[in-house]
Formats: structure tokens, C-alpha cells, sequence
């Protein structure tokens, strides 16, 4: 079998404060922001940060809630700041659901959406993953 | 100034039961156990799962606590099943520690102690880290 997962793309981190968070990790690691963007459909405001200085970084991804009534915002009102995901990096999304989904897996997303840095993602249901929110990546460039 | 963090290492998953954890991950990403360890004196047991066919993987560590008074029974019986800390690589942990130690943020650990697969591993403070608890791993085989 394959390996559908080639690599840990970049975990999530809800924050309150993005600034705040982006001088945190600029502070403390030396991390510097390779991407900022705001998803109004996803209701966050989010900044990548690479971690890695070879062709195959993989990012600490802040997220701030554009509200309280999003996602983000529900999470930080429920569990407070911290870890909220990890993104796994795949060569084929469609592909990957089609197995993913053929093992009994719900899927948040039955098609890939629009992420970060031009990316395809969809998510896994937590609920199928040990509580683990769990979200699939197709780079926009090489894989 | 040298990146600090060379890659994202692991990702830490809190669990009730290892052996299902190992089965749900295996079964829907096809991962393989690289080693499976029980450390005493952090009151967990663990399987280490590779992310990626190549020479430098990622890894899912799969963590059930062997009793309810340790530190990651206490995290599932107060947030549940889920992510619960990650890990970055380093070359040199004891020049990353001190380095970060510089910044103000806290160290859990102030010297390395032993981790998975002969690692040197260190944690700084959540709550310094926006509520990520956040490991540093110096491999034990070349970074």
C-alpha cells in the first residue's frame, strides 16, 4: 500500500490575539510568517509559519476567530487557546478521501475546499479520530 | 540568526486505549508502529506511527496513561481523547533550552530527560505557549 500521508503539514493553533501569537513564536523559535489570509467562509484570520529552513517546511498555523459564532471562536469558548488540529499533507485529496471515507471515516468536507497558501483540505470528523480534528492537504505546488 | 526548530517531529495523542488508537490509525492512513515503549516514570505507554515513506518522517505518538493520577490520565479525564502536545526537533537541545530559557519563556524540564527512541526531550510551559504544551527533541541518530 501506498503511504497516503507523506508528511505532518503544519498543526493548528487557536489563539485570541494573532499579533500576539505571530511575536510568540517569532520570539521564542525564530519562526517567521510565510503567509497571512483571512477565510471569511471559515471565519478566521490566520498567519503560516514555517518551521524548517529545507524545501519541505512544515508550518505552525495561528488562527484567530473573525467572531465568536465560528468554529475557532466556539473552540476558544469551550476549551481555551491552544492546539485545535493537525494537517496531514496527501499527493491526491480526492483520492485520499475516497480511501479515507471507503474505511467507514466520516468526512467534514465529501470535497476538498479552498485552504491556506492555495491549498485543497477537507476535514475529518473528530469524533472518528480519537478526538483528534484531523485535515487532509493537497499543496498547491509540489507535493 | 539558525533556525531553532529543524522540523515538526510529532504530533502527542492522548488515548484510552492504545491498542485501538493503533488499530483506528492504521486502518485509515495505513500507518506502521516504529516502536512501542512503556515509560514508568511518565506514566504512559506509547506506539510511535511514521507519517512518510522517506528518510525523515514525522510521527503520530499515540500516548495512554497507566494510571489515572498521571500527567496524561489527568489531561483525559479533564478534555478527553485528542491532541495533546507536539513535538519540534532541534540539533542541539541544550543550546535550544538555553536559548529559549533566554526569552523568558518557562521550562518544564531544565534538563533534558529521555524520550522516545532514545531522544533527548525537554517541555516548555503551556502557559507561556499559548496554551500548546510544547516539546523540543533532539533525536538520538542524526537530525
Amino acid at each position: 500500500m501506498l503511504p497516503l500521508l507523506t508528511r505532518i503539514d503544519h498543526i493548528g493553533v487557536a489563539c485570541r490575539d494573532l499579533d500576539a501569537a505571530i511575536a510568540r513564536y517569532e520570539a521564542t523559535f525564530g519562526l517567521q510568517v510565510v503567509s497571512r489570509e483571512v477565510h471569511e467562509e471559515q471565519g478566521v484570520r490566520e498567519a503560516m509559519l514555517a518551521v524548517g529552513a529545507d524545501l519541505r517546511p512544515g508550518y505552525v498555523q495561528l488562527l484567530e476567530p473573525l467572531g465568536p459564532d465560528t468554529p475557532v471562536g466556539r473552540f476558544l469558548a469551550r476549551r481555551g487557546e491552544g492546539l485545535h488540529h493537525v494537517g496531514y499533507r496527501v499527493e491526491d485529496i480526492g483520492q485520499a478521501l475516497g480511501a479515507i471515507g471507503g474505511t467507514g471515516v466520516r468526512l467534514l468536507d465529501e470535497r476538498p475546499r479552498h485552504g491556506s497558501m492555495g491549498a485543497s483540505i477537507a476535514f475529518l470528523h473528530p469524533a472518528d479520530m480519537g478526538g483528534v480534528l484531523t485535515e487532509l492537504v493537497q499543496a498547491a505546488g509540489p507535493a
